[in-house]
Parts: C-alpha cells; sequence; structure tokens
C-alpha cells in the first residue's frame, strides 16, 4: 500500500459540506424553473462507447476525450503493427468507452435510441458533469457540470421565447436583477454578410466580429481584412457594431439594411414572432431595464455562437458589471441527430454554466444565509448523566423536524462550542446539573452570544418559528 | 462520422424523466434524513489518481477499476520493454487515472488531504455513481449510485444508535413497513471462535456460516470442516445458528456463552449500550414489531460482513417477504486512513443501495403518485387566435407555481391530448372559440375524463388546493 501523501487528479476538485449546499441551492432553482415550464430531468451514463463520441467535436475535442482503457488483457487483440503505428492508432485497439464530454452528443443518441417511445415535442434536462483533458487554468475544470435544456421536435418560436422566460426566471430567483440576455439569428448574420457583398462568409466574419470586445473595431478591421473580407464590405460592416437605440429602433434599422436578403428577412421574421410571444407573455425580459437603462433583452447583431452548429435564434447572457464570461447561451439547431442517421430532429436549448454562476452569486454575496441548512441545535453534554438526560430531548427535536445532533462524547466545553462554530450550527443547549434539576434548559444563539433559560418546548417552538 | 445506430456501454443505463424522478424521490429522503442527524454532503471527482485507488480492493478490485487512458501521446514515455511486459504492467506507464470504485477510499482520501480543516467529529453523506468493470448480469451494473454516511472521529456508540435511527427513519419515510434491521459485532465473532476453541479463526467461520441461507446447516457444516475447523468446535457451533428468543433473552445466552472471552465481552458490552441508547431515543427499531412479530432491530450472530476491515458493530437490512439482497449495510472500523499513511480515524458507516430500494418500492407498489411531479396543466390551442389568447393564461398559472405548458403547434387535438396522457399530465384546458367569448375554458381531468367550464381563476384555485 502507498504511503504517500494522497493528492487528486489535476483540474478536478473536492466539494465539501459548504460548497455542495450552495452548489443544490443552484441546482434547485433550475431545476424547479425547468420543470415548470415544462422540462424533465434526463440522465445519461458516464461512459459513452467512444465511436458514439468520436467525430462529433472536431479533431481538437476528440483529443479532449477521456478514454477508458479496456478491462482485462487489453493488449491481447492488439499486434506488434497496431503498436508501431502510435498512440493515435492505438487507441481504438485498446480503447472502446470515453468519458461525457458534453450532454448533447448524449442526449442526441438516446433521441435516437429511444425514437419510438419518445412523444414528441421532447422537453428535456439534464444536469451531469462533463469531462474534458483540457488544460487545467482559473476557472477551467477537467470536470465540471453541465446544466441543459432542449425541446426537440418543433419549429416553434414559442420554444425561443420559453427560454428567454426560464434564463430570466431563474436568474431573477437566483436573487440577479442587472442582467443581459442578448439574442440574435444565423439569419441576421447571413443577410448581413450577404448584404455587404460577402455572400455565404458569414462564418468568417463572425469570428472575427466575436473579438470585438477584446480587439475593438480596429482589431477586428484587421482580422476581416486578413480573411479576405473587402474593404468596401468591412467600410458598411462597421456601422452595424455600434446600431443603437431600443430593440424596436434596431430590428427597424436592420429592417432598411438587410430588405433584400433571403435570409436576413427569415430572422427578422423569427425575431419579430418571438418578441409577439414575448409581448403576450408579459415578459420581464422585455419590461425590466437593467442599470444601464437597456431592455434585458438585448438584440445584438455582433452576437456569434457556434455557427457551424446553430440554424436560427442563438443566445448569450452576461450579467452586468462583474468580471466574468457569458453565463448562459444556447440557440436553435435542425440536425441534432444527423450524426446517427436520424435526420430532421429539429430543436433548441440552452444551458446554464454553474461554476460561473457560483463565483457570480459568491462574489455579490448572494446566497442565502446559511441558517436553514444542516444542524439547527447542539446539544451540549457534560457527563453521563446529562447525555442520558438529553438522548430524550435530541429525539424530541428531531422529531419536530429540526436537525439536531448530540455531540458524541463528554469533551470539554470548549471543545464543544468549536464544533458548533466550525459546523456553522446557530443553537446550542448547555445541559449541566441545574438545568437537569429545573427542566430549564440553557440556549445559546451563537451568532449573538444571547443565552436564556427555556423549556424544550419552548425552545423548539421558538427554533420552529424563525422558518 | 458514424451513422450506424448508437448503442450505450454493456451494464450501464439511461435514466429517462420517469425513472429520475423516482429515483429522485429516493435520494430527497435519504439526504433529509441524513441532514436532520447532522450529516453534511461531500462530493469527490469521477476520477482518482489510479495510484489511490490500487491495492486498496485486493487484486481481483483492482482488475475492476476502470483506467483511464492518459491523454495525448500515451505511448511516448513508453519503451519496448514495457510493453513486452504485457498488459498488467503497461497500465501504470499509460494510465495515471481512475474512475472511482467506491466512496470509502476517496473520503479516505478527502480526510487525509485535509486533516488540518476538518472538525471532527466529521459527519459526512455522499450520494454519488461508481463504475466497476464487473460482468454485467441482471441487477449488477457497471455504473451504479451508492449513498454512503461515515462519522468518523469518535468511538462514541451513540453514533452506532443514530445509525439504526436512520435506517429506520428513512426506510419509515419511503412508505416500508416490515423490514428487519440486522445487528452483530466483531467481538462476538471472536469471541464465538475461542468459545469452541478455535481462537482467531473467526474469519473462517464467518465465510461459512454467511452461507446459511444459501446451503443449510449440513452445507456449512461440511465447509467448516473443509476449512479445518475440528468436528468438536462445529458441534458447539451448530446451537448458535437458531439462538431463538427476544434480543434480551439472546444476549443473555450469550453472556454464557462467550462470559469468559475478551472480546466477546467487547462485543457484548457495546451491544448494550447501543441498546441503552436506542431505549433512550424511544427508538421505533425497539418497539416496533414486523409482521413476524419480531422486533426491528435483530441481534444476528450469524451476520458476517466484510470482516477484514469492520472491528465493531456491524448492520445489515432486509426487507422482509420481498426477493431481494440486503438494502443497507455498515459497521465501525478502526483505521479509516492507515492506508494513506494517517493512523488512528475510526469511524463508523453505513450505506444504501439505491437500486434495490428502488426495486423494492416499484415491487410494492410505494411510489407517491407521479402528479406532482412535472406539468400539471397544459393549455391546447386551436389556432393562432387561441395560442395568443392562451399565452397570457400561461404565465398567470406559471406564476401561480403550477407547471404549464402550452403546446407549442395548432396540431389535431388527438395529438395535443396524446402528448398529455404521455406526459402525465393530470389536467388539460382547451381553448376554443367559444371558450374565448365566454371566458369559461373547458378543463379536462385526464384520468377521470371529467370536463368543466371555469375561469382561469377557478382553475388556479382549484389546482393549487390539490397539493
Amino acid at each position: 500500500m502507498s504511503k504517500e501523501k494522497p493528492s487528486i487528479p489535476k483540474g478536478t476538485r473536492d466539494f465539501g459540506p459548504a460548497i455542495v449546499v450552495k452548489r443544490n441551492y443552484i441546482f434547485s432553482i433550475i431545476r424547479r424553473t425547468f420543470e415548470k415550464f415544462g422540462y424533465l430531468p434526463l440522465e445519461t451514463p458516464a461512459m459513452e462507447q467512444l465511436s458514439v463520441l468520436t467525430g462529433k467535436y472536431g479533431d481538437e475535442g476528440d483529443q479532449l476525450i477521456f478514454k477508458i482503457l479496456n478491462s482485462g488483457d487489453f493488449l491481447a487483440k492488439t499486434t506488434p503493427a497496431d503498436i508501431a503505428e502510435g498512440s493515435k492508432n492505438l487507441i481504438r485497439k485498446i480503447s472502446e468507452k470515453a468519458l461525457r464530454y458534453d450532454l448533447t452528443v448524449p442526449f442526441a443518441r438516446f433521441v435516437v435510441m429511444n425514437r419510438n417511445e419518445i412523444t414528441f415535442p421532447f422537453k428535456r434536462y439534464q444536469i451531469q458533469p462533463v469531462w474534458r483533458a483540457d488544460r487545467p487554468q482559473r476557472g477551467r475544470y477537467r470536470e465540471f457540470y453541465q446544466c441543459d435544456a432542449d425541446a426537440v421536435g418543433t419549429n416553434s418560436l414559442l420554444c425561443e421565447a420559453e427560454i428567454v422566460q426560464m434564463i430570466n426566471e431563474t436568474l431573477t430567483n437566483l436573487g440577479l436583477t442587472d442582467f443581459t440576455i442578448k439574442i440574435n439569428h444565423r439569419g441576421i448574420l447571413a443577410g448581413i454578410a450577404e448584404a455587404i457583398g460577402e455572400k455565404g462568409k458569414e462564418g468568417e466574419i463572425c469570428v472575427a466580429i466575436d473579438k470585438l470586445d477584446k480587439i475593438g473595431a480596429e482589431g477586428v478591421r484587421k482580422e476581416l481584412l486578413g480573411r479576405g473580407i473587402s474593404e468596401s464590405a468591412v467600410d458598411k460592416l462597421e456601422p452595424l457594431y455600434t446600431l443603437s437605440g431600443s430593440n424596436e429602433e434596431i430590428l427597424q434599422q436592420l429592417q432598411t439594411i438587410l430588405g433584400e436578403t433571403a435570409e436576413g428577412q427569415r430572422g427578422l421574421k423569427d425575431l419579430h414572432e418571438v418578441w409577439q410571444y414575448l409581448a403576450a407573455l408579459q415578459s420581464q425580459a422585455l419590461t425590466t431595464q437593467n442599470e444601464s437603462g437597456n431592455a434585458r433583452l438585448q438584440l445584438d447583431v455582433t452576437l456569434a455562437r457556434g455557427l457551424s452548429y446553430y440554424t436560427g435564434c442563438i443566445f448569450e447572457v452576461k450579467v452586468n458589471n462583474v468580471a466574468m464570461g457569458s453565463i448562459s447561451g444556447g440557440g436553435r439547431y435542425d440536425n441534432l441527430t444527423g450524426m446517427f442517421g436520424m435526420p430532421d430532429v429539429s430543436g433548441v436549448g440552452f444551458s446554464f454554466g454553474v461554476d460561473r454562476i457560483y463565483d457570480v452569486l459568491d462574489e455579490l454575496n448572494l446566497f442565502p444565509d446559511n441558517a436553514e441548512v444542516g444542524t439547527q441545535v447542539l446539544l451540549v453534554q457534560f457527563d453521563k448523566a446529562s447525555e442520558l438526560y438529553a438522548l430524550p430531548l435530541l429525539q424530541q427535536l428531531r422529531d419536530a423536524g429540526i436537525p439536531t445532533e448530540l455531540y458524541p462524547e463528554a469533551a470539554k466545553l470548549k471543545k464543544q462550542m468549536s464544533y458548533a462554530d466550525q459546523k456553522n450550527i446557530p443553537y446550542v443547549v448547555l445541559i449541566g446539573s441545574e438545568e437537569m434539576q429545573t427542566g430549564k434548559l440553557k440556549l445559546r444563539h451563537m451568532k449573538t452570544g444571547e443565552q436564556s433559560d427555556q423549556t424544550i418546548e419552548e425552545i423548539i417552538s421558538q427554533i420552529k418559528k424563525q422558518h
């Protein structure tokens, strides 16, 4: 047996009680919102067939998939030639399974395998960890949770509107008030490319525009020219970076610019319909202003995520006045399951970045007081007599639904108090010889230091009142 | 891209919405009970260093650990000699990480790494999947959840009593009534071995006795003799299989048999103390009889689990009148972290087998009515006009906290109704032209087929009343 000091793999984390409790708080709010909108939970195994994952994330992605070594004598079916061909070729011979890399491909695999049992539209959410062999760095882990919600099997733009609603409701319930839900449409981006004389080049344009925040308009200009976009096209493009006014005003300006392009028209029509849905739903995303004075939902023609996959509306969410990337994003796609030979499954989905949301809530001090989670009362004992006296009280408190502990040994008072302190237990009950005689127990409120003598019934009713 | 029909790895499972909801129901009851007793959640990464896991589960266990192939050119650091040595030796060269095999070793690793920050006694629970390369078969999976609770850093037998309480409370809250919590003690087993003249042979005796249910007394006799236990010892042992009477009576008989042995005395003393604690806690495990007329808590001297690890009390739980192995088990150990060079961390723990509990609840029809989970109301639309009319109602229902969906397209009535049916949605609201004129909507209760005309306010108050 190894006696060296144990460690955990780079890029992974242990979550102790205080952190699990906070993370579960986030998960439970996300879960509740998803379910309110009719999305139901799905869970897939951590391991997938390697063949299911390979080729779905590009060459770079393939390399970041964690592969699982076949059990037993994995070399048995290999030849010296297999080994001579090197690691990349050998993988297929010695590994058949791999760890989930995202939740989308397993979801697609599930839909294909269960196509005959599933009732469409199928609205599922999935909250599970994924694993990536990325180089670990601040805020980037090799094991992290994704929270996806997708509705597949319908083209209705009500789903897009409801995604805006779910984002708004989840973040509001988490206590966030100043955030922006950016929306754009693949058709708008294609229309822009066409309108400036670079039809079909929206891919190149988007990659460059995406860096606007980082490198500024001048930087983007250089990059666009470098990518073969003509100078006159760039001249026509630049005014779009700073389209201003309300969403309606921006839509009107776009109508003028994109009026002639079929893709632009498609984008505008879809966005109009999303807006109509949201208006009918009296959406706070339209009616609430964030601190900058803009509406929460913001049409942003420079928003350009995952172009190759998305085909309709795209979303991204930023918390304002916090140094943090987007905490949510998604969009509509045409072809979820084509990779497995099942065509025409369209849908729309989005996901929350739980690690980032955690950091934002932490920074803004938005986690609710821990008091309600974990043990509420610690009974302190001094000797066998007080322990025996405490046992029925312990049971009484628990029967009343109050999480309670009796310190399991007659340790020094200081040690027992420090246990309560470390575990953030709000109340301590001291049971000494006087207390046992009178039945009046000493109740100490740990935060204020206040002490009072009360019967067990009084203590129970006081603590229950606080909740 | 592969277009072949995708599959999932042998021994793994997808959990669709209906199953996730039921599993989460079990988890939430377990969680709530654990927290009521002061146990707090811990989560460790799915991947551990292979060196942390190797050598902890015996040779057979080592082979069942899923190893993760190093990323990148994993062959780069190997030599032809490494490969010539075969799979077993090559593993260390091409794999540094592995999947969690149980929750105990990661817990021990966590305690050692955080020994200076942890306040002892440390009471943690952990509900996470583990992975084993076992041959899959009915009821045995390669990915399955474990639910562990452990209290380390105290020798107090209050912890043992509280484990009995937690098992009793969890199973009771799950609706189970007829179950037996078997308890035994390592000292009793050692004392028995000594008393029959085979001191130190309790390991061999236990392996044989453990098969009593399967092969009967005659079979056990053969096995004992085969394992080198003398005939006179077996003669003395056999009456113990059928010790009868109440727990108190069995304890008294044991007192006579084991009176002279130090280990036997230790076991009896500990069990007495556990009983005292339970009596003071007015434990239902003592006061409730199961259908056979015995108390729920049953001293069983033939109970013998994981002897090499446990050192004090041991537990096992069986649901009576159901063909299913034990659904929970555990015990006290002396040395959780010795494997990592940190001595003297004793504790006691147990775990629930969630897959088995699931099957038992399913068989006994104890899952609560699904009605409360998932969508409560489906709004059915017939055309654009009824869709627009429905949108504010949708929002009103959701604002009232009622999970509601509007079918996202004006599909045929039959299709929308079958969607409600498949998703187990209890109420459907039909919005036709008449309904829009009068404001009286048609509310249909899906199970009974009952229909009535109601305003949205009446519908909301009726549905809220049901919960």
